[in-house]
């Protein structure tokens, strides 16, 4: 079994020895990730972008930062198996149509170009 | 090299042809993951939960909720691979604290039990 | 003064007085209003649509709630303040164009029809 | 009548007129807020703390920050009517709340000291 199929498993059985499957319907996961990006947007709302790697090395707050972003990490897989979707697929889809709507050409070390359509 | 590594090389080049590492503190890409979980609840909202399953059986409404699932998922380990910290590794680490937290005696079938401090 | 305009100035001095005002930039405060948003989420993450009107008569539910949606009004009005608009006046302009692109005729009753470009 | 009422007449008649209170539980209202804070945060992700300011002095940039900052207010709203509780009402509860979290003279210019409990 792959590493990513051995977290799958350990993330399911979680939810399966809780009978938690009535509550992990899509719309739910779906406000469960915001909710988990909002606590992770806590962490970091006061540092500014200047100090923000630097804020990671307080092993204090990259615990606390690491912690919601693994609980980010587990809705999203929570919500990729009810859809029945593979994330590194999905992510290998999406990227293949982003670098096509973000051209190197016109978006290196640039962020405010708009995605072509 | 196993999925997930492919997968994060993917989307390192991703970022790194295009030079824009300068705009993926971890700050930015807190908020990016709030932005993308934001546009998933968008989907969603107006979709209650006892039709949240039947509506992902909608070829449009599926594509839409994956696209922006997808995006959640590229931020997420965009943030990770900023931070240093291996998907699955913290994973496994927060199940391992929740399920401690969460006893299956206590939380069988119920979502209303507090954690376990 | 009208009540919007005493509420503001006890917003605003809540501010002054701890000189927060270096942080409170746009960029931080968007991430505020995501932060509290995602809080908000977290007490109703779990709980059906069928049940969200009824689990509002808990006085501990509704209490949280109302916490969480104070702290979201406060970034909000916040936000506005430092980018110099009016809440009211915002709010006017924006239910008059989305009156227009969501006609009744064809909205009735509908979650799910797009909005008129 | 005062602003404020004005405005709410103006939110509950678009609501009304549509048909669209059994949208409207409470469950979907945060989530509609979390769906705005994610679309306020994508005008955002990628400007620095340092030309945030700035940068909505730009009439575009602003025009789409202000139209989202709206959104966010007019769901923010539709959930405190649904609720049945008076903004400034609970702004001026939770101010009072955290002016005696957050003493003056523990935090002045400083965003990083935890709230007394």
């Amino acid at each position: 079994m792959d590493r990513l199929d051995a977290m799958l498993e350990n993330v399911r059985s979680f939810v399966r020895e809780r009978e938690w499957e009535s509550f992990h319907d899509p719309k739910n996961l779906a406000m469960a990730i915001a909710s988990e990006a909002g606590e992770l947007c806590a962490e970091l709302r006061w540092v500014s972008n200047a100090e923000a790697d630097a804020f990671l090395t307080d092993a204090d707050a990259r615990r606390r930062v690491v912690d919601e972003l693994a609980d980010v990490a587990i809705c999203m897989f929570m919500l990729a198996d009810r859809v029945g979707v593979d994330v590194p697929e999905i992510v290998a889809d999406k990227l293949a149509r982003i670098r096509d709507r973000y051209p190197v050409e016109l978006t290196r070390g640039r962020a405010d170009v708009p995605p072509k359509r």
